[in-house]
C-alpha cells in the first residue's frame, strides 16, 4: 500500500468509531432513559479516548511526510490536507492541558446550570477565570502553527482559513448600519396579535415530516425525533435531526424542523465516495449554518415562499388553527423583529448584533485585551450600544446566558452570523442563474437544492472555507448581500 | 495494581464497549432507516474486532495465571472463573477458523433469506455443508478442553455445565410422555371462535406499557419500541425490548412484551456492583428464558391471574374488544394447544418436541454420527413421532424453517426447553415459600419478583448453571417439575 493508501485506511477506522460515537450521541440525547446516564457517559468517554488514541497515531505522522513525494489528484492532495489539519489539532496540545482543560470546562459548565439560575456571577467566575487561563494557554500553543493572534488559533478550528483581520472588517461594517437598521425595522412592522390555540404534537410532527420531505430530506437515510436541546447528529448515511415541541405554538417547532433540515440535506448531501475521510466532511461550523439558515431564512422565512409554506400548515394544522389565520398573519409571525437579551431567541435582524458583542469580548478575553472580571460591564456598554438593552445586575440573561464559553469553546460564535452572511451571498449568486422568487413562489425547490449540492454539498471540504465560498459566487464573503438580504425583506428596499 | 485489579480494569473497558455494540445493535433493528445499513455494520463490524482483540489480550492470561496466587473472596474468585471462561472462549479458536466460520455463516444466512421462500433445500444444502465442517471444527477445537463429546462443547457456550448425558436423560423423560399429552390436551379443549376486531397499535402500545409497569419494569433504566423480531436488548443499566403489532390481533404482542419483560427484569436485576464485570452478567441462554418464560408461562398465562390480565386489557382495549369477549376467552386463548411444524408459533405444550427435535439432530449432526444430508428425512421421521406431522417435501416449514443453523449455532436450541423447565422448578420452589396462586389473584407479583431478584437476578454468574439451580431449588434440574405444571394447565390433574 503507498502511503496515501495507509491514510485512508487509518482515517476509515477512525470514521468507523466516530460513525458509533456520533449514533451513542444522538441515542443519548434523544433515547437513552434517565438512568442510563452515568454507564452511557463513562462508555462514550471511552470510546472518545480511543478514537483520539487513533487520530494520534505517530504513524499518520510518517505516513504525510512520505505521501508528499506521491503524485496525487487535485482531490487526494486536499484528502492529505484536510488530514494533515486533522493530525494536528489532534497532537499539537499537550496531554496535561488537553485534561486540564477538560476538567475545568467539565467542572465550569456543570456549575453553571445551577449558577446561571441564581445569577450567580461571582461563583461562576471563579471556575471561568481557570477556563479562561486554559484556553489562552491553548490559544498560544495552537498559534504557534502561523496564526496572527491567539484568538486567530481558537477561530480557525471552527472556520478554517477565516481570520480575525477579516472578520473585524465583516463585523465592523454591520456595525456601522445594524442597530439604525433594527431601530427602523421594528418601528415599520404592525402590531402581532396571535390568537390562543392549541396544536397536538402528532400533528405537529407530521407537518415536520411532511416538510421535511418538501425540502428534500432522504427519510431512508435518516430521522426526525425529539429531545431537549434541537440538533442534527448521527452521519451522512443515517441523519438524524431533533426538534422540540410546544402544543401552544406551532411555529417555533416547525421553523425548527426546517432549520435542522437544512443542516440534515448538507449532511445526505455530502459525496459518499468521500464518506470515510476529513475531506468529505462538511467544511466547517459556517458552512453549515449557511445551509440551516439558508433553507430557515432564505426558503422558509421568504415572502415569496409564504403562500407553499400557508398550504403546508392548513393542511396540517386545519383543525387547530385560530379563525382568523392567514398568509398574511403567518408572514407576518415569521418575519417579527424584536430586540432581546436571549442570543438563541433572536431573529436573523438582532442575532448579529448578539454574535458581535460575544466576538469582541472573546477575541480580546483570549489575546489577553481584557480579563474575564470584566465581563459584565463590556456586555452591559455593548448591548447598550447594539440593542438598547440594559443588562447591568443581569448575568443570568447577559454574559452568563450561553453555554459556549464555559467549557472554552471560543471562537465558536461567529460561525451563526457567518451562517447568516454566506446563506445571503449564495442566495444572491443564484438570483444570477435563475429566478429564485419564482421557484419558491412554485413550491419548486429542486433548482435551489441543485445549485446548493453542486456549490457546497459536493464540495465537502475539497477547498477551504474562502476559497469554496469565492468559487461558488464569484468572490469572498461579502457581507453587502446580507445587508441587502434585511433591507430587502425587512425595510421594503 | 494487584493482577486481579487488572482483570477488572480491562474486563470494565471491553463492557464500555460492549455497551456502545449493544447500543447500536438494538439502534440497527429499532430505529436505524434502510440506508444507514452499510455504514452500520461495518461499523459494527470494526467495533467487534476492538472488542475480540481486547478480549484475547495475551495480558489477560497473565494475570490470571498471577490471580491464582493471590488470596481473592468467593466473588472474587467465581469473577476469575468467568473471566478465564471469556478468555478462553475468545481465544481457544484459531483466527482462520473464526473468520473462514463467520464468512461461511454469512454466506448461508444471506442466501437461505431467499432459498427458504423457494423451498430451495439442495441449494441450502451445498452452504449448509461448509457451515457443517467448519462447526464441527470449532466443536473438535473447544472440546479438547475437558468436554466429553464435539458437541458438548458447543452446548457450553450457550448453557455452561451443561452436558449432553444430561439433556439425553431429561430431553428422554420428556419424550415418553409428550405425544401422549399432546393428543389428550388437544382432545380435552373447547373449540375457539374469536370474532374480528381491530386493535390500534397506540393502544395496544399503552396496554403494553402498563402491564411492563406492573411486572416491575423500570422505565426509568429501559424502553419499549417496536422492531421486526421482538428482542431484549441495551443494557443492565438501560434495557431496551421491543414488539411488534398486529392490528387484528392483540394477544402477541401483549404476551411478547411481557415475554421480554421478564428477559429485561433479569437484566435490570442484576448486581449493578459487578456490572462490569464477566459475572456480574446473566448466567445462561437457557437461564435467561426461565426468566421470560417464568413472566410468560407461569404469570401470564397462568389461570390464577386471568381477572388481573383481563381487568388491563380491558381498561386499554374496551372500545375495540369483541362484545362476547370475556375472562374465560381470554383464558381459552392463551391456553390453547395446537400442533403445527413451526417452532416459534408453538405454544408451551408442543414446544418442547420442536426442540428435542432439534437437538437430537444437531447433537449427532456435530458429532459426527449424522450428515447434513440425511437432515429432512430425519426431520420427517421425528415430526411424525412426536407431533404427527408430515414434512415430506416441505423442507421451508420443516428443517429449514430457523436461522440458528445457517450460521453454525449449533447448541443453542436446548436453552428454549431448559428455560421452561427452570421457571417450572422455579415457581414450584415458590409455592414451597408461599402461596404462589393467591398473590397472582390478587396481582401483587411483589413476592414472586423478590424470590427471582435473590435467586436468579442478583446470583448473576457467581455460580455454574446447575449449581444455582440446585442452590435457588434445592435439586438439580427435574424435568418432573416441567411436567406436573403442564398436566395441572392442560389436564386439569
Ligand atoms: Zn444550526
Ligand atoms: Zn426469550
Amino acid at each position: 500500500m503507498t502511503a496515501y493508501q495507509q491514510l485512508v485506511a487509518h482515517f476509515a477506522t477512525i470514521d468507523k468509531f466516530s460513525h458509533l460515537a456520533a449514533i451513542c450521541g444522538w441515542d443519548q440525547a434523544a433515547m437513552m432513559p434517565s438512568g442510563g446516564a452515568q454507564a452511557r457517559s463513562e462508555a462514550m468517554a471511552e470510546l472518545a479516548v480511543h478514537i483520539h488514541s487513533l487520530s494520534c497515531d505517530p504513524r499518520i505522522g510518517d505516513w504525510l511526510q512520505a505521501a508528499q513525494s506521491q503524485e496525487l489528484s487535485t482531490i487526494e492532495q486536499a484528502s492529505v490536507r484536510e488530514m494533515a489539519r486533522s493530525f494536528q489539532q489532534a497532537t499539537i496540545l499537550p496531554q496535561r492541558l488537553v485534561e486540564a482543560k477538560a476538567i475545568a470546562g467539565a467542572k465550569c459548565e456543570h456549575a453553571w446550570r445551577t449558577q446561571r439560575k441564581n445569577n450567580d456571577w461571582q461563583g461562576f467566575l471563579i471556575n471561568f477565570q481557570e477556563v479562561v487561563a486554559l484556553s489562552r494557554e491553548e490559544a498560544a500553543v495552537r498559534a504557534s502553527q502561523g496564526h496572527a493572534t491567539a484568538y486567530d488559533a481558537m477561530l480557525d478550528l471552527y472556520e478554517p482559513g477565516v481570520t480575525s483581520q477579516q472578520l473585524d472588517g465583516v463585523f465592523g461594517d454591520v456595525k456601522t448600519w445594524l442597530p439604525d437598521f433594527i431601530n427602523t425595522a421594528v418601528e415599520r412592522q404592525s402590531k402581532l396579535a396571535v390568537a390562543d390555540s392549541h396544536y397536538p404534537t402528532s400533528a405537529q410532527t407530521q407537518l415536520g415530516q411532511a416538510l421535511m420531505a418538501q425540502f428534500g430530506f432522504d427519510f431512508a437515510r435518516g430521522r426526525l425525533d425529539v429531545s431537549v436541546h434541537p440538533f442534527c447528529g448521527g452521519v451522512s448515511q443515517d441523519t438524524r435531526i431533533t426538534t422540540r415541541y410546544r402544543e401552544d405554538d406551532f411555529l417555533q417547532a416547525m421553523m425548527g424542523v426546517i432549520h435542522e433540515t437544512g443542516h440534515a440535506c448538507y449532511e445526505q448531501g455530502l459525496p459518499s465516495a468521500l464518506a470515510a475521510l476529513p475531506v468529505g466532511k462538511a467544511r466547517s461550523m459556517g458552512i453549515h449554518e449557511s445551509q440551516s439558515l439558508f433553507y430557515e431564512m432564505q426558503i422558509a422565512r421568504d415572502s415569496s415562499f409564504s403562500e407553499v409554506l400557508f398550504a403546508a400548515v392548513k393542511q396540517h394544522l386545519a383543525d387547530y388553527l385560530p379563525a382568523d389565520f392567514s398568509v398574511t398573519k403567518l408572514q407576518q409571525q415569521i418575519q417579527q423583529v424584536e430586540r432581546g437579551f436571549i442570543r438563541v431567541d433572536a431573529d436573523e435582524v438582532t442575532y448579529p448584533a448578539h454574535v458581535i458583542l460575544r466576538y469582541e469580548i472573546e477575541r480580546d478575553l483570549i489575546n489577553g485585551a481584557i480579563e474575564a472580571e470584566h465581563l459584565p460591564a463590556l456586555w452591559q456598554e455593548k448591548m447598550q450600544s447594539y440593542l438598547g438593552l440594559s443588562t447591568a445586575g443581569n448575568y443570568r440573561d447577559g454574559c452568563m446566558q450561553d453555554i459556549h464559553w464555559t467549557d472554552g469553546s471560543f471562537g465558536y460564535f461567529p460561525s451563526y452570523t457567518l451562517g447568516a452572511m454566506y446563506a445571503a451571498q449564495f442566495r444572491a449568486a443564484m438570483e444570477r442563474e435563475f429566478d429564485v422568487s419564482k421557484a419558491l413562489q412554485a413550491g419548486d425547490l429542486a433548482p435551489l437544492r441543485n445549485w446548493l449540492d453542486k456549490n457546497v454539498w459536493q464540495q465537502a471540504s475539497l477547498l477551504e472555507t474562502n476559497e469554496l465560498v469565492r468559487v461558488a459566487t464569484g468572490e469572498q464573503l461579502n457581507p453587502n448581500y446580507f445587508k441587502q438580504h434585511l433591507a430587502k425583506r425587512y425595510l421594503g428596499q
